[in-house]
């Protein structure tokens, strides 16, 4: 599985590709980070978070994209950009027919380090253990990106199984592959 | 001047189209909604709102593109939803090279009904009475979108006119309009 992982946010815009299978070895394909002007208009922040994700996905290639839920209990100040963000990287995904999945930053931390209140720097810790990388890729973004496609592609089995059950649950008689698609994260 | 006004939402996104000028009589181009499924998945959502948008700016051919300024203290269970969907909006029109204006929900009551303190009501028998409509377009968001747009007809000579003496500051020497694009519209 060849995952684009997101960290969205305006001013910069983590982005990192993981392949690999849960319980086998997983390796960096490429990370980096999309960033804008925080002095430009929004919307011509927007439109160039647009481009750079466009260019990860016309370039890497990945099967799903896994972007961080955002939550509005967040930092105020910021959650905003974030949202927006983050509605860009899906936006993108999508208008491809590639499947998005969000999932939580604790969900993201506990994937990788066993525990959903990790710091920043256990996180990149593990993300350079993980992928066998020389140091913590920088900026945290960045690493963040990384740790978020780890995180799905160890989380996409159990995920998988759960939205099968509950594709069958409810549409009764022949089963149908229908359900697991539309309730992918339906949660903003 | 040809302006479509922006309400933005997930479910009900209100879309207008107001032509005039500040001073002058104003007309109602075109009213509507784009709707999407509460049950789909946000990231398809995002892409059925860029679809709709996209139609309306296709068919429409506005001048100048005006949306709701969002905030993060507005209601936090429906915020991030309205901030990706004014996020997708704002990007259908930056894209196309066409100016994006934001106002806040208090400027468009203030500049439509003459306080900011206005309700759902009042804004929607003011956008009757100034576009001469037989009755207030449905749903509210509708009628929200059209106030948008004649909010910005109303202020862009103003929102100009301190532009430039903006940008007139901040770059000493010959006026350039530069600054004018760049400063509109930068918060969130």
């Amino acid at each position: 599985m060849r995952v684009l992982g997101v960290d969205p946010g305006l001013t910069r815009c983590g982005v990192g590709v993981v392949e690999g299978t849960a319980g086998r070895r997983l390796s960096m394909c490429a990370v980096g980070v999309v960033r804008t002007e925080s002095g430009a208009a929004i919307a011509e922040r927007l439109v160039h978070i647009e481009r750079g994700i466009d260019g990860w996905l016309d370039e890497q290639r990945p099967e799903v994209v896994a972007v961080e839920r955002v939550f509005s209990q967040h930092n105020v100040t910021t959650v905003m950009g974030t949202a927006q963000a983050s509605a860009v990287a899906m936006l993108c995904a999508a208008r491809r027919g590639l499947p998005v999945a969000l999932h939580t930053p604790s969900e993201v931390k506990a994937a990788v380090t066993g525990t959903g209140r990790a710091g920043k720097d256990q996180v990149g810790a593990m993300v350079t253990r993980l992928l066998r990388l020389q140091s913590p890729p920088k900026p945290a973004d960045a690493a963040d990106a990384l740790a978020l496609a780890i995180c799905h592609i160890w989380r996409a089995p159990a995920q998988h199984r759960l939205q099968r059950a509950n594709a069958a649950v409810r549409t009764p008689g022949p089963a149908s592959g229908r359900g697991a698609g539309s309730s992918k994260g339906s949660t903003v």
